[in-house]
């Protein structure tokens, strides 16, 4: 194998813990000496030993001339864990590839310096594009203190999320409504509006035939409207974060709360999306991911306040002036003033296309 | 080369031809000999010699003991010109490939069997279904006189074809708009409704760097409506016809034909589609390609008058409740009645997605 090989094999234990490790990044660590693979691991749940610490500890002793390959820089400070870069000196290891420098400008660097000044040999940015990319909520968060923000939508070829009477039993196929429970678990919380806990009642849990972490579920509710009955407030299995504005009823507040509920009111008469996003990135939500309805992806849309859209597009047509887009709102007057994106990659699953788009950042 | 390779010759010399030889098929033929090209040859437009008599011709006496590798089962009969199967026996030819049978299963065969009697090798689809797809207009139109219907749009990531306004310019990349120029050129008759005339003003002919074929143009106006002064009607680079509906002004009729434009009337109060596909099939028109507007498209849809679409998904979000949809009309209460279609292909043109789907047939 490879040094990319290696850095791959790592990078795909990363990649198994997207989901688990918040607010912690997803990292992995290989250990190769004489050719052979001496230790393995990864960061696998905030406050618990980071991926080097596994790897180190599977090779003991043998560790001594090692070979690690690491997703992320290795921590040089103290947090909930000794610093990384400490072991790895310890341990005798002779050479590091590194993917990505910690995505903190203000500690970037400090984990390579340490180790290049202990006699190490370090190389930086092998497989850097892909690791990057595992962790983008992450170094979304660590750079805005607010969520990394995926759009997600279930539509038809002609763009619709429902028929004209908001009937939407299934545009897509199972396959594709099982990724959407793999991106449920990827993510630390899951939002949508008012209209669609009235509509659908949903629980937005992960369900996974492999099992699953749920996000937290995040309603935004302008009336305080959503009822008390209603799945996101009776189901127990994942806490319930309902936005609203000012004046909304006292008592209907006390109820949801009793129910669990946190309920977080701004004193407005609708709720900021960009503020909203600042108060996740506080609870140390990195990453949301967005189930609509229309109104709700347009106000999202409309603050440029998203990373990301994933489409799953199914191959048939619905059709109808009245069925339900996947972005309502006002919308502008001319092509020229749409939202520009492009295009990151697209993949059948099952009968459907996977489309993911992010915002273009166009050059001056 | 193998013989696939060979007949993938034949078939790109072929393709070559899409749009110039209607009412006839697309043919290519190549001539082999001692691992050598000695001939080879395209049908180019209908009356004139076929595919094989273009690569016989090219070989002279030199064909004897030759191989034949030709994309469409040579002709039996008389028609515009004597059979190629004759040609090919009276040639000295030993052995032939044909990629596909002839379509019409009163003729299908017979030529085969003509070459086969006369001692000649025979073997039957190599590279059938590639050369199926070809010709599939051909086909489609040898089996249903009517054309093969092609709906295409150009629509935002959020299914949209034009902003609340009707402004559409431009959805799509010059790159897409260039290969909807190929579209036309491809086509026989490119058809769009009355809203579309009346807004856009539209030409309708085929601008490709290289020069093109104008397809017919088409105009479904159930009240005749056209203006006199539009494009469609001045321009003379390509015939334009007009359907309409009973009880419409004679006066209208009489000056938009002294403008050379073709006026066909249903004694009906609206067009029905699939009456008027009959009559461009009596015209010999084998392809058809719709344009719009979501009304057209969602009338060839709700009468499963269509083939393929084609949509050039750009990657930008015009949202908007009252944006134009790609497809418009009623459209059904649940989505269990939208129209089920399946992914024929997907590839990116430009920064666009270029997708094509096709009705699914439900197996019983």
């Amino acid at each position: 194998m490879q040094d990319l090989e290696y850095m791959r094999l790592a990078i795909s234990l990363a990649r198994a813990t997207i989901g688990q490790t918040s607010p912690n990044p997803s990292v992995g660590a290989v250990l190769i000496k004489d050719g052979r693979l001496i230790g393995s691991g990864a960061h696998l749940k905030a406050g618990t030993p980071h991926a080097e610490v596994h790897a180190i500890q599977a090779a003991g002793e043998n560790a001594r001339d090692g070979i690690l390959y690491v997703t992320l820089e290795p921590c040089s400070h103290f947090g909930k864990t000794p610093p990384c870069a400490d072991l790895i000196i310890k341990s005798g290891i002779k050479k590091v590839f590194v993917a990505t420098l910690d995505p903190n400008p203000l500690v970037a660097g400090n984990g390579i310096k340490k180790l290049k000044e202990a006699g190490i040999e370090v190389h930086v940015g092998l497989g850097e594009d892909e690791a990057k990319k595992l962790n983008h909520s992450f170094f979304h968060f660590i750079k805005t203190n607010t969520p990394f923000v995926t759009i997600k939508a279930a539509v038809s070829l002609d763009g619709k999320t429902a028929a004209k009477t908001g009937d939407s039993k299934w545009i897509t196929s199972p396959e594709s409504r099982l990724d959407v429970h793999q991106l449920r678990h990827e993510h630390d919380a899951i939002l949508v509006g008012i209209n669609t806990v009235l509509n659908d009642d949903p629980l937005l849990t992960t369900r996974r035939p492999q099992g699953g972490k749920n996000p937290i579920r995040i309603v935004l509710d302008t009336h305080l409207k959503t009822p008390i009955h209603s799945q996101l407030v009776q189901d127990q299995s994942a806490k319930t974060i309902i936005f609203t504005s000012k004046d909304v009823d006292s008592k209907k507040v006390e109820e949801l709360t009793g129910q669990g509920v946190e309920i977080i009111s701004f004193h407005t008469t609708n709720i900021p999306i960009k503020e909203m996003l600042k108060v996740l990135g506080e609870k140390k939500i990195m990453s949301l991911l967005v189930e609509g309805g229309s109104e709700i992806h347009a106000s999202f849309i409309e603050e440029g306040a998203f990373q990301q859209v994933i489409l799953y597009i199914a191959p048939k047509i619905i059709g109808g002036r009245s069925a339900i887009p996947f972005v309502g709102g006002e919308g502008p007057e001319l092509v020229e003033y749409s939202k520009k994106l492009e295009f990151v990659s697209f993949e059948k699953v099952g009968p459907d296309l996977k489309l993911i788009a992010k915002p273009l950042v166009e050059e001056d």
